[in-house]
């Protein structure tokens, strides 16, 4: 088995505009947008979201009015007026969203995401759920891209971090197939003491600061909160069943803790 | 005057891919393809080449036969049949090209110069005229764009290594703009006292190994030989003339040295 596995590689797309010289296809494409569309949607799955459908425009997403749906559009890091919530995490807890179906429009990460529809499987990652990812990762046999979401295209230094800590953990297990993966994970281990410290320098942060959501970037940078991986399957992003993950586990009373916590 | 210099930024492009979201309007743009287009430009105009004229397309450069130039062609790391030579440092040697002009396409660099007309002045960086140029740039009152031209418009390291030099040296005169100038910093001072060590684990590197050209990586990761910096004029490279650099300095007779130590 191991043998077999020895042509797993694993590669990381700096840029949905660098995507097309990733080949997806047969591969898993992992979506990361830290800040916060994947952080959310991670969130929001475990807290039993029934599914979360990202669309790529703010019509389309409001073409699923009268549907029973909540209707969630991020732009500008801003929630658009006239919908339910945007892509704050906490806008994603289960008071709010068990049971129900989201459909969510976001400036990059449900781009991202449509964009990798080439892929055998698309699944999302954020530090919330990194070691469960990363668990379920090593368990395939297809090789892996990581596709950062950035900022409208442009590189951005926290989807980077994570793909550099999903190549910390997957490095013995996979070849490492691009300098973005190298990069990745140099830049990393430069940053894992302290991520919140080092993402001062970023320019999304600084963004993010403007925004007043400086709450909801702390929550998006702790890891291993959760154990839940969202997968889409039929243009659905819903909970990946896996048997061997410890889905259903001691983080079921999460939620309420955290919200006491950060609340 | 440093007052009003205040406001000069630098950004870093990781790939031509990500160039539509730079504006280069009014600013200098910095062409960096260490492996080997952009090295090779810059010892070739040292070494006293007329001017280099880029052009994008095998074809283009093939009609200017018979105009007096020499014809040079490089697509994947290899001379092109048919042509005087490609991009190794080695093929710009005064013996070689003293006095005359040279048509060049190249896979990525020449690729990135014709991608960057907009901005107000396109000039060429490598390890080899590193601080020459960096004296000049902080010289001038615009905000920096430097463009990696990567490999088939994705990420590589060896680019990114020298963006993050030039970041270095010009920190505290500039702002810096974007994720790509902080990261490359990092990953620039994480390598820096191994350069070709570090760039072992590149791809690009594996690549070239393949193709027996060890000597001009070695060479291309030389540091200040030269003092030269190419800059675009109505569509070719020629040597910048600027009275405050130390142009026709001691460095007259470095190729001869070169080839005798390099050889």
């Amino acid at each position: 088995m191991i043998k077999e596995l020895k042509s797993r590689t694993i590669s990381v797309c700096l840029s949905p505009a660098m995507l097309p010289l990733h080949k997806l296809d047969g591969k898993i494409a992992v979506i990361i947008d830290i800040f916060r569309a994947s952080s959310s949607i991670c969130y929001g799955i475990h807290n039993k979201a029934k599914a979360i459908i990202p669309v790529s425009t703010i019509e389309e997403c409001l073409s699923h009015k009268n549907e029973e749906y909540l209707l969630a559009a991020e732009r500008d890091g801003c929630v658009v007026e006239g919908f339910d919530f945007g892509n704050s995490p906490f806008s994603y807890t289960t008071e709010k969203i068990d049971g129900k179906t989201i459909v969510l429009t976001t400036t990059n990460g449900t781009r991202s995401i449509r964009l990798s529809m080439d892929a055998k499987e698309v699944v999302l990652g954020s530090f919330l759920n990194l070691t469960a990812l990363c668990n379920w990762l090593t368990k395939q046999s297809e090789s892996v891209v990581l596709v950062c979401a950035g900022w409208k295209d442009n590189f951005c230094l926290e989807d980077t971090l994570f793909a550099g800590a999903v190549v910390e953990k997957l490095q013995h297990d996979y070849e490492i197939h691009d300098d973005g993966a190298v990069a990745s994970l140099d830049l990393y281990q430069l940053a894992k003491s302290d991520l919140g410290g080092y993402l001062k320098k970023s320019s999304h942060r600084e963004r993010l600061k403007k925004l007043n959501i400086e709450k909801d970037v702390d929550f998006c940078l702790k890891i291993d909160l959760i154990d839940t991986i969202p997968i889409l399957k039929d243009g659905k992003l819903i909970k990946l069943m896996d048997e061997e993950s410890s889905l259903n586990g001691s983080n079921d009373n999460l939620n309420i803790d955290l919200e006491s916590k950060l609340g």
